[in-house]
C-alpha cells in the first residue's frame, strides 16, 4: 500500500538484487523507517526483536533469512544451522515454520552453488501467494462494502469499526481485515473507519491509524471501550476484523478485546465479520473457548506505555501505581454464533463447520 | 479509607480549625499529595483545575468554598459573589449546584457574623451525609459479597470486576461502587478487584488501582479488553460499577466501556450490578440511550497519555500518528435489561422502575 504516496510491501528485494529491504516496524507511528537486511544474523534479529510482525510477514522474513545464509554460504551445515537459528527466534510462530520447512525442503536437494538462487525464487515465490490471498480476501470483502454502501443509499461514506492490526504491516501488502478496505477506497467507494486502539499494545492506535493515514483512507481513533456506544447509535455499519487462529466450526481467537465487540455488534444488529487467510484454520480444534490455550504477556505492556514527548523524543512511562500488578492474556475467543461470516480467499462463508467444509471440502471429516 | 495504614476522608477541616485540607488527586497514581486550601478563589481553582473530581466530593468542596469565602467577608455581596465564582467552576456539575444552593439558601437568613460558622456547619453535614449514603451503599452491597461467598464455599477470593473509579476519591469516603468490596475486606472476606484501566482517562489505573493498594485490598489491573475473556472462563464472580446519571426504569449512563462489559457478564451468567447514591436518579427521564446526550470531550484525552519515566519525572507522551484524529465520547449507556440490580443506600432493587419505586414510593407517577 502507499506511503506518502509511493507503493510499498513490508518486505522487498533491494536494487543491488540481493539485500533485503524492510520497514523497521518499531519506527510506528511516530517515524517511518526502512532497513536493509544483509546476513541471516540480521533477518533473525529482525524478527527477533519484533521490527518485523505479523504472521505472513515473519514466514517471509524468515524464508528471505535462508537465502541470505545461502548466498554466504550454501552447503547442508550452513542451511541446518541457518534453520536452527531463525525458527528459534520465535518458537511458537506457526507461520514461520511452515515458511522455513518449505524453503529447507525445497533446497536440500538441489546442488550448493544453485541454493541461494533458488532461495531467493522461494522467498518471493511465498511474497507473491501472500499477497495473492490478501488481495483475494480485498475482493471478496469489497463485495460487502460495496452491498452495504448501496443498502445506506450511497448517501454517506460505509463507517467500519476494525480492532488491532490485520493490515498491510502485518503480511506482505493489502491485509486481512483492512484488504476490503482498501479494496474499497481504491474503487472510490467512501469508507469511514473507526480505528479501536487495541491496548495494551496499541496496535490500532500506532499500526492501523498508521496505515490509513498513509494510504489516505478517512479514519478516526477511538479507546477500545468506544464501539458499543458507537453501535448504539447507529455509527458503525460493520465490523471486520482479523483472527490469529480460526476453530473448524468457525469460532475466532483473535487479539483481546474483539469478543467485547462482537457481542455489541449482535445486540445492536450489526454484521461482525472475520476476514482469515486458511492458513489461519486450525481444522483441529472445534470450541475455542475451551480448547485454546491462551498466551499471557508481560504485564509491563499494560503499565508501561510508550509514546513521543512534544520534543519529539520517544519514552516509555508507567501508568499505574508502583504498588499494583496487572493481567495481560493476549487474546480472546469470539463463538461462531457472534459472527457474521468468514471472509476467506476463497469466499465468504457462514461461521460454522457446514460453511468452513462448503470452501475448503479436502477438509470434511 | 487508609493511606499507608493512616484513615483519610478526600476533604477535612485542619487542626487550625478552619483551613480546608484536600488530597490533591493530580499527583494520582504516582504521589500522594495534601494541600490546604485557604481561601475560596482556592476552592475554586481545586475544582476547576480537576484537584478534586468525582461528583459528591466537588460538591463538599464548593461547601467549603462558600465557608472561607465568608471567613473572608460574610456580606450579602460576597456570598453572592462567591456563589457565582463557584458554581462557574464546573457548569454542568449538578451535584455542586445543589450543594452550593443549599449551604447559599440556610446562610441568606443568618446575620453576617455567624455565617461564617453556620457555612463551616452546613459543609460538615454535606460531608457526613455523603459519607453515610456511601456506607449504607456499601452494607447492601456487603450482603451480595457475602452471598457469593458462601456460594463459592469459602474456598477462594470473591472476584470482582469494576469498570472507572467509584471510589472514595470520588466521594468522602467509601465510594460507591467500592463501597462493598471496602466493607468486605474489612470485615475479613477475602476479595479480589479486576481492575478495569478505564481509558482514555486511565481513572481505573491511576485512582481505582491506587485507592485499593493503599487500603490494602487485592487486585489487578486489566485493559478494558480483558474482561470478557475473564468472564467466559469463570474468573469473575460479579461486577459492581457507578453511575452518573440512572433513568427512572433503570438504564444506566457511565464511564464509556460500562455496556461492553455488561453484555459479556450477560453472556456468561455473571450478576452485574450498579451503585448509585439516589442522587443520581434522573426520574424526568425513561430511555437512557435515547434521551441521555452524550459528552465528547477532547481528543487529546485518547492521543496523549501521560505517566512516569524511569527517571520518576512525570511526562505526557502521544500515542497515535500526528495525522491521525480521534472521537472521545465520555459515556454510553447500559440498558436496564443488562442490569442485575441496582445497590442503594435504601436497599438494592431491581434495575426497573417498579424496582426504584419501591424503595423510592415518593417518586412514584
Amino acid at each position: 500500500m502507499k506511503v506518502n504516496g509511493v507503493a510499498y510491501r513490508t518486505i522487498w528485494v533491494n536494487d543491488d538484487g540481493w539485500s533485503v529491504g524492510i520497514i523497521d516496524q518499531t519506527g510506528q507511528p511516530h517515524r517511518f523507517i526502512t532497513t536493509s537486511l544483509t546476513t541471516m544474523e540480521e533477518a533473525a534479529h529482525a524478527i527477533k526483536a519484533m521490527i518485523v510482525r505479523g504472521a505472513p510477514l515473519i514466514g517471509a522474513t524468515g524464508a528471505y533469512g535462508l537465502a541470505l545464509a545461502m548466498r554466504h554460504d550454501p552447503s547442508d551445515a550452513a542451511l541446518a544451522r541457518a534453520y536452527e537459528v531463525l525458527v528459534e527466534t520465535r518458537p511458537t510462530a506457526i507461520n514461520l515454520r511452515w515458511a522455513l520447512d518449505r524453503v529447507r525442503k525445497a533446497l536440500e536437494p538441489v546442488v550448493p552453488k544453485d541454493r541461494a538462487t533458488a532461495a531467493y525464487r522461494l522467498a518471493a515465490e511465498i511474497c507473491d501467494e501472500d499477497v495473492e490471498v490478501c488481495s483475494s480476501i480485498g475482493n471478496h470483502g469489497l463485495g460487502l462494502i460495496q452491498a452495504m454502501h448501496a443498502e445506506i443509499g450511497r448517501s454517506r461514506p460505509v463507517n467500519i469499526l476494525t480492532h488491532c492490526n490485520a493490515g498491510w504491516l502485518a503480511c506482505v501488502d493489502w491485509g486481512t481485515a483492512l484488504a476490503p478496505i482498501y479494496k474499497a477506497h481504491d474503487a472510490g467507494i467512501p469508507v469511514h473507519v473507526w480505528v479501536d486502539e487495541t491496548r495494551p499494545r496499541n496496535q490500532g492506535a500506532s499500526l492501523t491509524a498508521w496505515e490509513l493515514a498513509s494510504h489516505g483512507v478517512p479514519h478516526t481513533l477511538i479507546v477500545d471501550n468506544a464501539g458499543g456506544h458507537l453501535m448504539q447509535h447507529g455509527m458503525v455499519d460493520f465490523c471486520i476484523v482479523g483472527t490469529d487462529r480460526t476453530t473448524r466450526r468457525g469460532d475466532v481467537c483473535n487479539k483481546i478485546g474483539t469478543y467485547l465487540k462482537a457481542l455489541a455488534a449482535k445486540d445492536n444488529g450489526v454484521p461482525f465479520y472475520v476476514a482469515l487467510p486458511s492458513s489461519t484454520i486450525d481444522w483441529t480444534i472445534a470450541d475455542g473457548v475451551r480448547e485454546i490455550p491462551i498466551e499471557e504477556r508481560a504485564e509491563s505492556e499494560v503499565t508501561v506505555m510508550s509514546g513521543k514527548t512534544a520534543g519529539g523524543e520517544i519514552v516509555s512511562v508507567r501508568v499505574a501505581p508502583d504498588a499494583t500488578r496487572a493481567a495481560n492474556y493476549g487474546f480472546d475467543v469470539t463463538p461462531a454464533r457472534l459472527v457474521s461470516g468468514l471472509i476467506t480467499e476463497r469466499g465468504i462463508c457462514p461461521a460454522s463447520e457446514a460453511g468452513l467444509v462448503s470452501l475448503f471440502p479436502e477438509h470434511a471429516l
